[in-house]
């Protein structure tokens, strides 16, 4: 889980904790392998491994297909618990959880050996979405899907799942995701990639207490207060920062997936027309939006969904980013009740 | 000015533009030359000197002196803007602004022959005041002060005379200040000092990229959406860094202005107690706060303020830190009525 989730819900829950989120062990990694992945850039991947987990049993007619695209740095692994009867019921749909480009499951700068670390091409979250409409389409057989459900990039992706292939899927929630980053969250990833690149050069763990400190900002101010001492908010910091352990290698998987974040923008193919994109969508929207949001903050995608008449489900929890895991009952409800209709 | 506040009010219409901010030219540089600053960490700066400016008469009872501390940074030259007649009136008021220390004309890192730099020792806002203190009683010859009339640090500075000299200051105003940071605030001033010691180490432009993508991050997403386009975000905080021309030395006038914020707190000499702190308050208190202010949180001056029962002025602008000059004028009348009544 990346570190600013982890900063902002350091003290709350997590999911894994709850009755519903163990209910299933994880199913084994698999991965479908291409001789190469064209990228938007005219670049290409190659070779091009994608990772995925999968949960339940297709059904006959192939009706109940949900795809799980992950977040910024996560893994299948880790987004195993969403598989859960309280959320995406196992027993009712075929669950599909892909790693995205450059999770480091996935072909990623941290395990391409024809394309590693900086020489691993720049992508973009469209980039990502191709990739899963191969493995559903060319390895799963699969030609639509019940439903698409993302969370943060995950959610990036869910929102260009609909215009990229607007008939694919009955129904899409995107949680704390955006359709195109504002100003806000693009200065937040730059700005993590500008340490990255000093921690490339230094390999020193003053660089990765800085975006410790970063990844506290990101919390809702009197929530932290609740959270942690203001006599151990330093001490905190060095500690998150000296423990964690991303090689060089890793930090280019983060560098490119926070890249492929910055440059999403899925009107970019209509003119850069807000009116003309929302004219693509033909999936049913439920856009779950976290209120005081500093990571992907809220405005590009209560705009879009005011504009397609989506479901919404605004959440305030003092949580931030975490929001959804400081309502995990809310949260679960609104997706379940949503996808079940 | 400092840079966050800069970051958060860059588009913004600075008092300067205003018609009462120039009403008056800066009068000259003034200081005060003592042999010793005692710092209640039991070191000593030495030499010691204070800079300050004075606008208006001290009137023959010197019932009419006004005290102004200053932000972050921040000299009395670029406070003079305050002492303008819709503000602090010069025609009825002497007021005076004093330089903090380690704000690179008071005795600072970056020009102590003595304690430069890294040797300068660590201060804290209650020295400040006890500096100011002395400035007026011993070599101005003030003993009582009509108000004090802080922001941001200059905040902090109000909030600590008020417990110091309970009975100093008439009226005092603070704006965007704090009592006592909150866990946010030190995470970001530690954040911020430790891209400081980044920066001796390699005296590169990067690390003065960093700091200005996280100064973009104190802005308010939906306000910082309607004044820069995100396609410009990058290259915005890039020539920011870029532009910035801090010395080592003046890397060390900021930590130690920092550091004197984190450990700031009112509470300290009142065994942490807010009950026996609110008991020494003898001014009369106007507390400017603004709604979404992650420069200087608003809780801790919030909680403060109903403690002691104060006048509060609550700004929600969207504007954050930079709320008093996203309205000037509200700012201005508050202060002023306050003042004045």
């Amino acid at each position: 889980m990346n570190f600013y989730i982890l900063a902002v819900i350091s003290s709350v829950l997590l999911w894994s904790n709850l009755s519903f989120a163990s209910a299933l062990l994880k199913a084994p990694q698999q991965s479908a392998n291409f001789a190469e992945c064209p990228l938007i850039s005219g670049q290409v991947l190659a070779p091009c491994k994608i990772g995925y987990r999968t949960y339940g049993t297709l059904n006959d007619d192939k009706s109940n297909a949900v795809l799980v695209p992950t977040w910024f740095t996560g893994t299948s692994a880790e987004h195993a618990y969403l598989a859960s009867p309280e959320l995406l019921n196992p027993e009712k749909y075929f669950i599909i959880i892909v790693d995205a480009l450059a999770n480091g499951v996935s072909t990623s700068p941290s395990n391409s050996e024809t394309q590693a670390g900086g020489q691993f091409p720049q992508i973009n979250i469209s980039d990502m979405v191709d990739s899963q409409h191969r493995l559903l389409t060319e390895i799963l057989d699969i030609q639509s899907l019940h439903s698409i459900v993302g969370l943060s990039m995950g959610g990036m992706q869910a929102f260009e799942w609909s215009v990229r292939f607007p008939s694919f899927a009955k129904k899409t929630v995107a949680v704390i995701g955006s359709p195109r980053l504002a100003a806000f969250d693009i200065a937040l990833w730059s700005t993590n990639n500008r340490l990255l690149a000093l921690f490339r050069e230094c390999e020193c763990k003053e660089v990765l207490e800085v975006m410790a400190g970063i990844g506290m900002l990101a919390a809702v101010p009197s929530k932290l207060a609740e959270d942690i001492s203001r006599e151990d908010t330093i001490s905190i910091i060095t500690t998150r920062g000296q423990s964690n352990t991303m090689s060089v290698a890793e930090s280019w998987d983060r560098q490119r997936q926070a890249e492929a974040m910055i440059e999403h923008n899925i009107a970019r193919n209509f003119d850069n027309d807000w009116q003309k994109t929302a004219a693509q969508i033909k999936t049913e929207f439920l856009i779950i939006i976290a209120d005081d949001d500093r990571v992907v903050t809220p405005q590009p995608a209560r705009k879009f969904a005011a504009l397609i008449g989506a479901n919404v489900l605004e959440l305030d929890e003092d949580c931030g980013h975490g929001d959804p895991w400081c309502a995990p009952e809310v949260f679960a409800q609104a997706v379940r009740s949503f996808i079940n209709k």
